[in-house]
C-alpha cells in the first residue's frame, strides 16, 4: 500500500520564518517531500506523504502554524486566496485510494473546524467537483459577503471567516501538476491571452486551468497553469501549445518551473512522446516496478 | 533498501515453450518484472530482481534450463551469441549497490562453473570493463579456438565450451537500455551507417554501441542500440540522431521498441528537454521519492 499524499497551499511566500515553521511543523508528523514558495505569488506549496493520521496531524499542525502566523489584511501576492491555509487537497497516489483519501479528508476538515475554529469548504472530491475558484473569486470578502447572503455557506467550523486567516478550502482529488511558463517582458495581457487559449474555460485542453499573472519581483510575466488529468491533457503538448501561442505573439519562453511535484506517468508520456514507443507506460519503467503492488 | 536487478539474455526468442520455462524457473525464485522475445534475434530478455539469494537461485534455475534446452549448434538468428543463456548482468539498481552486485555475480558465477559445468566468462564490472563482444566475435567456434590457442581462458568452470549450450558471460553493469529503432525497407546497408554514426566505436555518443540488424522475419531492418550511460547519452537524444541519419539517407523510422525495463532517469531527462524546466530529476517525480532511501 502506498501512503496518501498532501499538497496545502499557504499564504506566505516570503517570509522564511513563517514558511519554516510550517515545514517543521509538517515535517515533524509527516514526511515533507517539497516546499515551493513564490515570492510574487506570496504562496507556499507543500507536498508531503504519511499515511491517515500522519497526514491529519501534519495538516492540523500546519494549519494551526498558518491561523497564528498569517494575517490575510496584510497580504499581497499575485495568486488568489481565502484562507491563511488557502486550499488542502489530500491525494491518493492511486485511483484505488480514493476513498482512504476522502476519510482523511474529513476528518482533518472536522478537527480543522472544531480545533482551530476556522471555517472549512468542502471542494473537489468532497463536493461534487466543485473548484477552489468558486470560493476565491473577490477574495476573502466577497466570500464573507455571500456567506452572509446566505449563498453558500462553510461546511464545517464557525459560520464566519477569521479575521486574521479566513478559511480553508478542504478536498481530496486526483495527482494534479502545477506548472508555471514564464514568459520574457511584461505583456500581462498576452500571458492572459495565451491562458486563455490553453484553459479548459475558454476551449483549450480539458482539465487544464491556467491564469496570466504578472510578477512584479522576477520582472517578468507567467502562464500558471494546473493540469488536473495529464493522460487526457499531457503537460509537454500544453507546454508545446503556450510555447506556439508565445511565439504568435512574440513573447519569449524563458523557462518553466514545476511547482511541487510531477506524477511519473507525466513523464513517461512526455517521453514516450520523444521515443516513439508505442504503450510506452510506467510499467516499463524499472523503479516504478519496484513500489509495493 | 532496494533489491537487485538482473537481465539474463538467453538465446531462444522463437520456442514458446522454451521461453516459458525459463520464466518458469526464474519466476518461482525472484520476482519476473519482464520477458522480451525477438523471433529474428532469436533471444530473449528476462528482467528480474530479489535479494542476493534470490537472485542466485534464480538465475541458476534459468540457465539449468536453457542448458538443458537449447542447442547452439542448431541456433540461427539475428544478434552474436556463445551460450544458451548467452550473457548475464546484475545490475545495482543504485550506485551504492554495486558491491552487493559484484558479490552476487561471483557466487553466480561460482555456482555455474561448479554446478552447471559451464565456462564462466567474467565480464564488465567483473572484468575491469571487457564487454560481451569481446567473447562473441565469431561465435562459439571461434572463441573455442581462442581458448585452444591460449588467448583466453574461462575465468570458472571447465576450460571447453559445452557443445550444445556453450559458455556463460557473468558480470555487474550499471542499469542500461536496450532499445531498437525499426527501419522501413531492407536497407542493411543503411541501418550499418547509422548504426556507425551514433555509436562511440566510430566516434558517436559516449556508452552506444549500436548494430544494423536484418529482421527477415519482422520484413524490416532495425537499429539495435545499447545506451549503457544514458546520463552522457540521453535516449532521446540518441533516438533523434538515428532519426536524423535515417531521413539523410531517405529511410523511414517506423517504430522502436525497448527490450526489458527504461531507468527513470532516462524517462524524466527526456521528459526535461520538453518541458524546459531546469535540473528536473528524478528527485521531482513523486512515486519515486516513495522508494526506500
Amino acid at each position: 500500500m502506498l501512503p496518501l499524499e498532501a499538497v496545502p497551499n499557504f499564504s506566505e511566500g516570503r517570509d522564511r520564518a513563517t514558511i519554516d515553521a510550517i515545514g517543521e511543523a509538517i515535517a515533524g508528523r509527516a514526511r515533507l517531500l517539497d516546499v515551493h514558495s513564490d515570492e510574487d505569488h506570496n504562496r507556499s506549496v507543500f507536498t508531503l506523504v504519511g499515511d491517515e493520521s500522519e497526514i491529519v496531524d501534519a495538516l492540523l499542525a500546519g494549519i494551526a502554524v498558518a491561523r497564528e502566523r498569517i494575517d490575510l489584511r496584510r497580504h499581497e501576492g499575485a495568486h488568489p486566496r481565502i484562507g491563511a491555509a488557502d486550499v488542502v487537497p489530500v491525494v491518493p497516489i492511486r485511483p484505488d485510494d480514493a476513498e482512504r483519501a476522502r476519510a482523511t479528508a474529513l476528518e482533518l476538515a472536522r478537527r480543522v473546524g472544531e480545533e482551530l475554529e476556522l471555517p472549512v469548504f468542502l471542494y473537489a472530491g468532497l463536493a461534487a467537483g466543485r473548484g477552489p475558484a468558486f470560493f476565491r473569486q473577490g477574495g476573502p470578502a466577497e466570500l464573507q459577503r455571500r456567506i452572509d447572503a446566505g449563498e453558500l455557506a462553510p461546511d464545517l467550523g464557525p459560520p464566519r471567516l477569521d479575521e486574521s486567516a479566513g478559511g480553508v478550502i478542504v478536498g481530496t482529488r486526483a495527482p494534479l501538476i502545477a506548472f508555471n511558463v514564464n514568459l520574457a517582458g511584461d505583456n500581462l495581457a498576452a500571458a492572459r491571452e495565451i491562458a486563455r487559449a490553453v484553459r479548459e474555460r475558454d476551449g483549450g485542453f480539458p482539465g487544464v486551468r491556467a491564469l496570466g499573472l504578472e510578477l512584479s519581483r522576477a520582472g517578468h510575466v507567467q502562464v500558471s497553469l494546473n493540469v488536473e488529468d495529464w493522460q487526457a491533457s499531457p503537460l509537454h503538448e500544453v507546454v508545446a501549445a503556450v510555447e506556439r501561442e508565445a511565439a504568435a505573439r512574440g513573447v519569449d519562453v524563458t523557462g518553466a518551473e514545476l511547482v511541487g511535484l510531477l506524477p511519473a506517468g507525466a513523464a513517461v508520456v512526455a517521453a514516450r512522446s520523444l521515443l516513439h514507443v508505442d504503450g510506452l507506460d510506467a510499467g516499463h519503467v524499472l523503479e516504478l516496478r519496484l513500489l509495493p503492488e
